[in-house]
């Protein structure tokens, strides 16, 4: 199952993506269907099975509930985050490397966060900020969104409170995020956390370890690694998160970027007006963006 | 006028402040009142004069709205903020110093955040944490809450987009914040903000850069200063937050802590169970939380 948020008809809906070319819209089907993508998470299980049940009736009986896909404006899966987006730092040693040195290697698992005010879309444009920063940046990222709340969660259990994955675009301001010195201000630029296209449910990808990921800019790759090379694997940066902190439905954590920022190049190679940025995750999807 | 949430017969609910001794209870109120500060505050200046006229009526036409302060359980002003808590880090000389060195003065703005899982209210116990920190720290703070949506705020109409002011507890495990490098973990343990006890509007405080502040652990003054020794002041924190962000009604930001935090004795005095925090800024109020 592949969830998705979109604007149709001048209205924000949701759906489960049916086949290439269309979406079964959720938001039409009533009873027993919540009004978002977020309150059918916050639902648990019993949104799920009713999703699955949905999806196996016979398709003349869905009748007028498909929308095509070319003629969706996307969102952000959730587009309305109820708090910040939390971002695994430096969780990819030549990453981290490339930043600074195999000193910056980080030993226990870093954090910061994205206001919400970043949320943004699939094949939105992003505002370059060239008025403000010299020195935007990409960041291709699996994202893990929270199905089930949580506190001290074992790394054996982590995986069954994820209700699913999503490519996210960590882009980030370097000037700012050097000068500010804690992250915030650096990674909250409006606009600067492209999401999705859609959530991929945890049941289709066995391990969020061992996807590949790639970064275009412009149709050449410039990141391209697999989470296997984690330093953090998903299960521990679930179990580390919530060592003191409650862990609640739809909730988003970005897991770190591997090496290939446009930081890393000697010289720097920042974003500009008209790039075309492109992140796909293995199992997941492409997330499509263009600066403007 | 001093905006409260509070429980009253088992119900969310907020007024402001009537006397010493009562609360006009504004939930009850009916026709144009909102049905939570937050949404009060959204209104923007509709909802500020509401509550005046209706706070100049005689008290008799005021019938049964009103509640004993002494009666209700403290909620944080706003008990479900819809995104993080925005923090300033080192932003008083002093307790740069006493956290590193002289080296540790910030140049720019630091801002980190605290998960909306961490609000706390005014006489709430807060979770010694025991099993996983043994450096539990207290931070005495002035926060600001936005009050009018923006980006890009000048300095000369920063005070403009402020609601009110509140006062913070930025409660932190010290071991977490180094080892995890970016705050946001050490500073996300749950219940770890007590805010409160309410928001006093900003017509009542025509300097924010000029209050004193002081925190008392279990009745001794641990931290004594005054908002004037700020690094950056409120009118800079707000104008550099919004360079590239929107703030938006309802946002909490706290303005950084004096020196005289737990941490910057020798040897440390970290928080145990039983510890009494009294945080008081000058026109505010005393925030009070005891660790369990």
């Amino acid at each position: 199952m592949k969830f998705i948020s979109f604007v149709w008809e001048g209205k924000e809906q949701y759906g489960a993506v049916y086949d290439e070319e269309k979406i079964l819209n959720l938001s039409v089907l009533g009873a027993g269907f919540p009004d978002s993508l977020l309150n059918g998470i916050r639902m648990g299980e019993a949104f799920t099975t009713l999703v699955e049940q949905t999806l196996e009736k016979p398709e003349a009986d869905l009748g007028n509930a498909f929308v095509p896909l070319n003629g969706i404006r996307y969102l952000a899966p959730i587009p309305h985050p109820v708090r910040n987006i939390m971002c695994v730092g430096k969780n990819y040693r030549e990453h981290a490397i490339e930043m600074g040195s195999a000193a910056d290697i980080p030993e226990h698992v870093i954090v910061f966060t994205k206001a919400t005010t970043t949320v943004n879309a699939h094949e939105a444009p992003v505002d370059s900020y060239s008025g403000i920063t010299q020195e935007l940046d990409y960041e291709g990222e699996l994202a893990v969104v929270i199905g089930k709340k949580g506190r001290r969660i074992a790394k054996e259990d982590a995986l069954s409170h994820v209700f699913g994955y999503t490519v996210l675009n960590d882009i980030t301001a370097r000037d700012f995020q050097r000068m500010h010195k804690q992250y915030f201000i650096g990674k909250s630029l409006d606009g600067s956390c492209p999401i999705g296209p859609w959530i991929v449910h945890r049941s289709e990808i066995e391990n969020p370890n061992a996807l590949r990921i790639e970064t275009k800019v412009n149709g050449k790759v410039r990141q391209q690694s697999n989470t296997s090379r984690f330093i953090f694997p998903v299960e521990e940066i679930i179990s580390e998160l919530s060592k003191g902190m409650t862990l609640e439905p739809g909730d988003i954590v970005a897991t770190g970027t591997p090496a290939g920022v446009g930081n890393g190049f000697k010289p720097p190679r920042f974003l500009k007006p008209g790039d075309k940025i492109e992140i796909t995750v293995e199992k997941v999807g492409t997330l499509r963006n263009v600066i403007k």
